[in-house]
């Protein structure tokens, strides 16, 4: 398991919640508190957005809490939409391309779950990705596929149908490998200007989320960033939150119906 | 292009060939001579055989001229079959994984060279990979597909004829895509006892590669690692060099009518 | 030798001069042309200033040219004055803290050069820095070791000055030192408002330097990142540039008494 | 804190400690149980000694739990005596040479500890390394500064002695520099030939420090590989192990007389 914060909103130094709060993702790459893996520290990534369409990011496979490049990247970095992850790698390597978050042009992607068992349906779920798509994957993970395989489905035309549909085929796949593993869809996706965040699983337990709402700023994020708990609102396993540019973030249910005939 | 040394003889330490020569691979890797990419800085790595089935592996992202880890382990490691590989890369990112040479189980595989144009059929070589071997696709290059390739093909039985074979598809594919680029396959390939080299190219132009002998000790290389040029014997155009252990280097015809029927 | 560029002028992407000329400095890492180290492969660093009186710093131990991470940085970051660095190590470490440009408070250097045998004058140049600024000695080269000792001979009030007399106690260091190797200073400082360049050797030859204005926008690089050459004016040896903020760039006379005393 | 390994005796691979056992140094890395510190994912390091007198190095600044070449090395090297540590780092930087061990010559080191407040001291410990050991200093760290001082106070004619000398300066440089900051000295020393371990602390806790020994093989650990707490006999505060080529280890006391003067 990994751990993210997503913002979006008014343009402020990454710093303010990357590395600044009391439990800010930092401290959570080494010490999280409501992860199975309490390290975080397979590596990490920075994605923002700022004049371009597209995203500016910095990956790296050293822990994030102690890299000094990452602390001077937050404290002279502005963004009105950026993503921030700490990762637990699940088995595939510690590369950068390996690290979250994923960018294909405007679009940006990030990812904490499990894919049932990955060696089981690896090569079914890179073949969801259109030829169009493929030569972006210059990584080997489960979430880099799942990400080109919903820009794949139509992301640009519908971003919540393309992941429902991807995910509905997932968790097919994951059914008819026979693995006892679970999939787990904690995921953050946006094309620069509006967010969409997923707390699902197609089992009873979901990897944890929370967001923070205040004017037309949103941060949704795997844990709080600090002790406040009354501030910070669980996002309900299987349910997707969808927080347009200029409008309040919306709670909306994502494949309960599936998940209602799978049980 | 890439620079690679292998070596198959009495028990000798790693630095001989790869630090020690006044052109040793290592200082190739800053000034390689006979290659387009005169710096080979984009990773490296090592392998070889002790007192294992399989081999040891030590790869890494940064240039081989500053790593001190390199030089440490070439002076205290001793080998009787050894590869030694600074890559250029032609694409692919810098990561572990990318870097060669590539292992799996008791086999080991480096290569200098392209594969046409690897966008227009990365799909098609890996799907030649055998869902056996799929699994050991842990990074993103041309030449690990080729490697799981040639072993899917049947290296166990017969590791000229898999490697033949895998050739010959690659070079079809290569052809159907339309790309100018041409194929080059200048590899190596062993199974911890004896060592297969290939200089292969579908066009006029292969990349070098040259071998000296001496008793029951070979040593193949992309370019002389001294001034020496008389002890060093090209490998000619599509030719396979054997050396199984304990006899002297055959110089073998490889793809040689295919190559005439592509002319 | 190293290779570095500065810029302060009109705030711009670090991209226009980074990576984006035919000949840009990320160009250069791989291929120099007025170096006597045509590779500069041994790390590199960004520092630039912001909306903060201290800069931001990017440092990295891979090359430049394969760095996805410095490309994002360039595209993604504006500021209006920044420097960048390629290394060509002269024999220290390739670590980050040993990465230029080095940051103390507001105050920013690069430097291309070397300090004659730095084994023999090391402790005396380290004796140089005072205890205040002791602590933010983080790495092992000799680069690092001037720049504290300048901002301990009083940067603050005359940067200059203090450069002037660090670089004087350097050369009778070196001579007294009694090597055959010269002392090479090259270098880049800068408070976040005014921009000092350095071109000085204690003997004949000194390392390149070129400069090109227009408007209030200046760029003092090792080489030209062009074939426009008529664009871009040599520094002379022995040459301080002072380019203050919003004023056009001076040459001025840099320890040219100290050289002729010394010849 | 740290936490490493030393072993001395017939030649075993380096597997067979750190990374086979339950609780091995690899998983201590990433979760120890006797450290104030249970993330020690600041680098790590391994020294062996083959057939040279001076030991192999390989030191790398990512985390010992994912390094794959760390895997390698220690399943396919063999040693009769090395070194393996794993590093939280008390503030100095994540570089390879601030890895420990430290090797010089035939002699290796490593340490787990502090010195009091390093930037108080840090001076004064560096200006005790004589001037033919300074240039062995290319890292920043107290660990390494404290290995030359060990060296340059005559540890070729008396390890044990030169140990003690040094410590016992250090006490008396943190006692004068006024810090509330411990001395806390856990290290192990070797010239090739004989193992030195000592436990030491100018207050009253000293980290942790096991042993296990069984027929001339000897084990010192920061903490038990194991769950079977007999077989390991804890190292008393303020005692140095001394274990010689092919003797029994024995238990001296350290500085126990200056100890009981500092209370």
């Amino acid at each position: 398991m990994c751990r993210w914060i997503a913002y979006r909103g008014e343009s402020i130094a990454l710093e303010q919640y990357v590395t600044a709060p009391a439990h800010s993702l930092v401290v959570q790459s080494l010490k999280a508190l409501e992860s199975t893996a309490s390290t975080n520290g397979d590596g990490f990534g920075l994605g923002w957005y700022a004049e371009h369409d597209e995203p500016g990011l910095y990956r790296e496979v050293r822990p994030a809490w102690s890299d000094e490049n990452l602390r001077h990247l937050c404290r002279h970095i502005r963004s009105r939409l950026f993503f921030a992850h700490v990762r637990a790698s699940t088995g595939t390597p510690i590369t950068r391309p390996n690290c979250h978050p994923f960018a294909y042009g405007r679009w940006m992607f990030m990812h904490n779950g499990q894919v049932g068992d990955w060696s089981l349906i690896r090569r079914k779920v890179e073949a969801m990705i259109p030829d169009g798509f493929y030569g972006a994957r210059i990584g080997t993970t489960d979430s880099e596929a799942v990400f080109l395989a919903i820009l794949g489905a139509g992301a640009d035309a519908d971003p919540a149908g393309a992941t429902g549909r991807t995910l509905t085929m997932l968790a097919d796949m994951v059914k008819a490998s026979g693995t006892t593993q679970p999939l787990r869809f904690t995921s953050a996706l946006t094309d620069g200007r509006d967010l969409y965040a997923f707390r699902y699983a197609n089992s009873t337990v979901a990897n944890s989320l929370y967001y923070r709402e205040s004017k037309d700023n949103i941060l949704v994020v795997s844990e709080p960033l600090d002790g406040e708990r009354d501030f910070w609102k669980p996002v309900p396993t299987n349910t997707m939150l969808v927080a347009r540019a200029g409008a309040k973030a919306k709670l909306v249910p994502f494949l309960q119906e599936q998940q209602v005939a799978a049980e």
